[in-house]
């Protein structure tokens, strides 16, 4: 049966691509994805496949019932792009849309899940089981899309579920994955300092907003370094620091931002009310005000042990994979987080480097290597046709 | 004699006010004030005054020789006006040119020396000594005038110099000066901090310009408290401190200025100094680079002893003169400083505060009273009279 | 076979409580323990056992040769004791050495080893392979004695090592262990700050090692927060800083001494060049000298996977284990580590915590559960008799 | 009458000696001056002074009666030592009490004034008015005897007040005073951080007290660069940063002490609330906890314009004097500050550096050139003689 799942898929290889690229040049930022939405639907339901759209905002799931009986698997992709000048030469694919742009790889998620619905579909009546193909919007901005689908319900059911990102900075052939935390919680802040602007040449008349800033930059360095258990990860980074003014006047405010990652609940917690603590107290120290607010992005992804064994063991059976990676968890985020919390499962990297020069994530110039789309649907199908032996 | 000076500068005193305003409407920035010279310029040559141009830039000297023998006293007026939109409002006399504004008072200066420069010619046979009368150019933006106007030998054979300010927050009556530092040396200063950039989950692949930032602008409160002489006076702001970047980015460089302010050569070379120590030992520190430049602005003014006791005992006697007032030192910069190196003299604030709203120098209403131009051509005529005998 | 050593070892408990007082009675300081050296030898030299002694300094190596070819594998127990005043009370076996004690359970390693040796002699003609019984001086102080001993040979032609310690807050019954790290490298540092001193009131005049102190301190937090690899852990803390002067005198040095924790060597090479940069930064930007000096202690003990998950299996099997835990690694050092940079082999926490109050490791009230021995020897023997199966 | 004046104090010259040796062998600390009060007593019993002791302590207070009327005039000289071993060579009159020291000139000072009061007493018939001689103990240590004193009443009718410090670093012959502030209000204060200790391998578990206190010490220096005025003087030292453990154990407390000093009450208080304010909100950001204790020592001393110029002026006409000096303020404090918040008065410096090796005050091998007590009397008689014209 696998066999034919493979042979189907790399038939299929040329459709995939077309629609990956079709996506490509028609992005649409997160929470704004309504044509891309209609396109899997027009998708499913040319092909006659169970599909219900305007789950918890754009979201699209189709269902696809095997004849014989079985658990229920969910196999997820996310749709949006990101708000980003798309600036690759030399390719037929890229964006039609000004300031928009598939830099992270979702549009290959969608080709890669809508083939492999198609052939599930065709295969159903040598299927065991129920496979809910969740096409979510709006990975790419809090609050995301995963939380309000999940409250609409797509999830009911289900007994498992599987995602994968194609990764540009992975080598093609390697899956990689790991128990426990494989991508952090992403929180971000900004911190207002109001102090009391002035002459540069009378600082005793002041609050220099500058120097209480700095300070507070300082202190903090001291969280990671002291309050969080040394086996902990956890980072806090400050990427803004913004005070404007003539040379000559002392700065009445300063506006700073970050962001702080961690993989762990409390650490996550005690790096919210240790930053407030840091700034509360450096603020008494120095006479001046705050407005500090903490904004906490999706939670760590945290694969569940069996389910990733599970992945692990299928992706060492699949053709084109070359080697299975234990890998170190990763700093960023991803809504599939909440998926997690709710039901077992496990969200694995698909290694897609292109062949010539690679570009990170959300670069302006990200490509990936489209033959990892065929990895990613031949890893994701086997894992969902066998979890019901 | 002296009386004739008084009662001719009363009589003359609406005219006064019409050169003030029409200098207050038709304002030229620093380096670029052409009509202000040829206004000055046709004002003396119309009366047949001795009158050199473009003297060192725009700068014009008049010279009134006096019918017996005496010392050459100089006075000296600047003339150039600020790039800010005046915003005054009621008022007939409001700046006609866009973003141009004599928002220092230095068309009261103009007015108060030609005016003067008038009356001292028509008394020229009752006088004793040579009268130069400096009209300069530039003095807002360094290098200023004076410098030039020296180097073109304004200064020759002249025994001693002074000057006032008219200002807007000393009570109007007062005359304030000091014997010693009266004005600041005022530097300004730009650096550039580069590290290296990179996401925000990944610091240990970076190089925090803005953790560098702090911990500079942190160190560099040490350098007044602790390697200053107690006893000496210095100032370093930094006013503006920019490093903007997306939350989750960590930024590559910031960009931070501000002055230093400082009456002594010796505390002001320190401070240069100590600041790149300080710059350069932070950097090696965080392993980041820098572009520190300190741009030097006008040296501190300096008042002679004989000659601020003669201006202090000149004013008491001035009608209009309600105190003579021993002030402390100011933080600001004046390029008067340089006809001080050179020459003895003194500089000295007449009181101009209005009746109504007080707006301090630079401000978009600044404004003065206009009876305090009468004060103070009372005082440096007088000064300049009686300095021959 | 196994039924029969841990018969023997039951049997043999009163003795091993017995030799663990007599060495609790008198404990010696590291590199310093002739007598413990000697109680040993004798201990083997009159049941007959192959024993060598002065062993890269005080150590002593027994050999027992099993009856039947195997492989070889070595067990380590450490012997000497603690600068540390015994405050217990109410015991039979305090120490009565003024000043010296055994507060890490080092005692309670010896007894367990050479009963256990013992029962092995006894049980040669039915074993197979050979056991290197080492009796290791001087773990407490680096460089430790682990690394001479190694230098003597006493690894040669050794396949596997085991070692344990026993371990007061560890519940009795379990055993700790954890494949790769599970003890930290564990470094110090002392820093001079070498400034100039001088009268309080006379700031400029001086260079002052309290500022420059802080200064370093607060930038050193910086390494952990910014140039540590968020997914490894280091730990650095500044224990002691010390500048003793009256209050109206600047200090002219400070001395400050901490200690580096890491797991990796590339993480132990970064913060001893992260913190030189740091260090020698500061100092530049102060203008002050400074001495630093890095002490390595042990690298971290690096359990073998293979040997590990072999000690996990055999220790669920020991009667008197009730748990066997993947404990998180700790940060405290052990030159066990040089063993296993040498050859395959796996260290664990046998669980010996007290019934009545605990008190950690180094307390001058430690103590621990005498049962645990009894568990260890078992753990030890079924694991050095089972390797030749 | 002063040609007379100088005749006698010229010839009495030996005497001075002779005395300050005796005292210089004999010296006794702050307030344990019974034995020196004792010797000043019987000096002017057996001439027949009117003297009184037990003045607020140890203070002794002679009174002589000029024949004509006229006004009242104090003269102040100190007389306790230091707790400073003395380790001068080769002198014979070196402290022959261990451990204590006239390192500071107050065994000149009390010679000086005794010599002079037998001389005024001897010259009682043709001076005017009143002259009031103060003897006074514990000038070394806070709170000091001139506020004793001046409760007992010592300054009642008192028209001004004069007093001199023999200095070591200053040239013989020149006698140094200024208007104004002349000694700096000189305070000190003590800091415990409580932090809560731990291993230092878990930094998670403790507060950190050093990391702590380096943020309190770098933020100070802030007060002194930002929140005082740039034309007035502050400085804040902190002498002293105790936390001493073992390099493994994180520091459960720090203490921190220094001074500061000032000379004008609203910048001395400023600094003691800001000083508060720092620690608090730096407590607060660590949650620490602290105990601050500023202890305020003598206010500056703030010479009286009109009798500062009338010391001058007599200065310049005294024999011995080669110039008279308008020095800087000295940041060492004096509780001759009290006598001056009274009444009228001026403090000046009498220059008396040795002509071999120049050691500072305090310095246990300080020592002064004698003749300048001679000076001295001279410049102090004078004042006193001429008051009442």
């Amino acid at each position: 049966m696998i066999d034919t799942l493979y042979a189907k898929l790399d038939a299929a290889y040329p459709e995939m691509v077309e629609i990956r690229r079709h996506l490509h040049m028609n992005p649409e930022p997160s929470f704004q994805e309504t044509q891309t939405a209609q396109f899997i639907r027009d998708y499913y339901e040319k092909l006659g496949v169970d599909v219900k759209h305007n789950i918890g905002g754009n979201g699209v799931v189709a269902t696809i019932q095997g004849a014989k009986p079985g658990k229920t698997v969910a196999l997820r992709a996310d749709f949006d792009a990101l708000p980003i000048q798309d600036q690759k030469e030399g390719v037929s694919y890229r964006s039609t849309v000004d300031g928009v742009m598939h830099a992270c790889g979702h549009d290959g998620h969608t080709a890669t899940l809508l083939v492999l619905g198609k052939i599930l579909y065709t295969m159903r009546e040598e299927l065991a089981g129920t496979y809910i193909l969740i096409h979510q919007h709006a990975e790419e901005l809090v609050p995301g899309g995963a939380k309000s689908m999940i409250e609409a319900g797509v999830l009911e059911g289900v007994d498992a579920i599987f995602g994968t990102h194609l990764w540009s900075t992975t080598p093609f052939g390697r899956i990689d994955t790991r128990v426990g935390p494989i991508m952090a919680a992403a929180d971000s802040f900004q911190l207002k300092i109001q102090g009391r602007g002035g002459h540069g040449a009378s600082p005793h008349e002041t609050i220099d907003a500058v120097v209480v800033g700095s300070q507070i930059v300082s202190t903090l360095q001291s969280l990671v370094s002291r309050r969080v258990d040394p086996l902990e990860s956890a980072v806090l980074s400050i990427g803004s620091f913004v005070a404007q003014n003539p040379f000559n006047i002392i700065a009445d405010q300063a506006v700073l931002s970050g962001t702080v990652r961690s993989f762990k609940e409390d650490v996550r917690s005690l790096m919210e009310t240790e930053m407030e603590r840091v700034i509360k107290g450096t603020s008494l120290a120095n006479n001046s005000r705050y407005e500090f607010n903490f904004k906490r992005g999706y939670p760590a992804v945290i694969n569940h042990e069996k389910e990733t064994l599970y992945i692990k063991s299928i992706a060492e059976t699949v053709p084109g994979v070359t080697e299975v990676f234990d890998c170190p968890p990763q700093m960023g985020g991803e809504d599939f987080a909440y998926y997690l919390e709710e039901i077992p499962g496990a969200f694995f990297f698909t290694g897609a480097m292109p062949d010539g020069d690679v570009f990170p994530h959300h670069h302006p110039k990200f490509d990936f290597k489209e033959e990892a789309m065929l990895v990613a649907a031949k890893t994701l199908g086997t894992a969902a046709i066998h979890f019901h032996q």
